[in-house]
């Protein structure tokens, strides 16, 4: 049996909390190595294991793939995550990449200034609202499928959920407007991998906390 | 016959450059609507010809793609450049993204304040010559091959080409240590697709001047 898959990055959410939904909602059990110190990066670094010198970096068959986007395309590729032809894994694609431009601004709020924490809440909030979710609500209404694309699971199905979850911590009744969406989130998580990964003791992260924020400074800030 | 795929975006580079790149150098005739006035990108996002309200946009084959990525994923899948099996593929995404990482400092440099840009210049020649360029440099001293991955041209080699074009014109001596580098350089340019492309009446936009920038802040500024 191959190597269970190792995730090198600090111990918190960050740009390896999608992987780590991606590989639990494929069933895929993998170990983690936290980067806690600059030394440790360093090493890293100077062993020439990380392409561009930075983390996520994720061991796998034998290689060892950088890159956020890189790193899902491969699982999703591998774990049939990406839909039947070229066309519905361009719709996932599309979802997927829209889905973390809005990501990416939960990912970034614990590094902003804590006057500019609040303010960025209801610019999420507002992204959220009228950019992003109406594409998803209105899917879900128009097939009547409980995925996003094609009639199975995909890689855009568990971006969503991760989203929309990490969004639902700050602002509780983001979905209200969205009864597809609310539907969506009661469907996906209790997907049996998915329903494991949400239930205490898993793998996956809790919210970042100072402690995270100063790992992360510490790592990687000259 | 198909229709050529339309492209909607300003006049200029900006993040449909390579979109542009990767169609001609896969041969691909297309046309180009340019916006120019905040009414137009409203009636686009009124007529929800645009997934998530923003451009780029780009009508292929009876869809409307968005998302920079997906539309290049699309087109490479489309036309054989993303290798011949997944870790080919895999290899291809993880050049690309890094490479993107790089040209996203470009693509921003315009939009920066007077002051900022001459700094910026430094931070990008740096980002360049330290993380990104010594690993194609090696890839290619190592394989001895023309292409960065497989025997084959892939989406890793134009949009690497585009990057270096681009860096060029700020900075002309950018691949004066990297002689693998200036080879790939004048190899991918000489393909006849891309030759084409880069002489002058293509499609290829110039570097983006003060029209362009102003252009951009009316169409996308609130």
């Amino acid at each position: 049996m191959a190597a269970k898959p190792k995730l090198h990055y600090p111990n918190g959410r960050g740009r390896m909390e999608s992987v780590r939904w991606v590989l639990a909602a494929a069933g895929v059990e993998f170990d983690e190595e936290f980067l806690e110190t600059k030394d440790q990066l360093q090493k890293l670094q100077d062993g020439n294991h990380l392409l561009f010198q930075q983390v996520p970096m994720v061991e796998i068959d034998g290689m060892k793939l950088v890159q956020t986007r890189s790193i899902l395309h491969y699982i999703a590729d591998k774990h049939h995550l990406f839909g039947k032809d070229l066309k519905e894994r361009t719709l996932i694609d599309m979802y997927v990449e829209g889905t973390l431009d809005l990501l990416e601004l939960i990912i970034m709020h614990p590094f902003l200034k804590p006057d500019d924490q609040q303010k960025e809440v209801v610019n999420m909030a507002q992204k959220a609202i009228i950019r992003y979710f109406p594409v998803f609500e209105k899917v879900l209404r128009d097939h009547g499928q409980r995925f996003l694309v094609g009639n199975q699971l995909s890689l855009a199905d568990i971006i969503l959920l991760q989203t929309i979850l990490a969004l639902e911590e700050k602002i509780p009744n983001i979905l209200s407007a969205f009864p597809h969406l609310q539907e969506f989130t009661v469907k996906i998580s209790n997907i049996p991998t998915i329903k494991k990964f949400l239930e205490p003791g898993s793998k996956k992260k809790p919210p970042p906390d100072d402690i995270y924020v100063r790992t992360v400074y510490n790592l990687f800030m000259p």
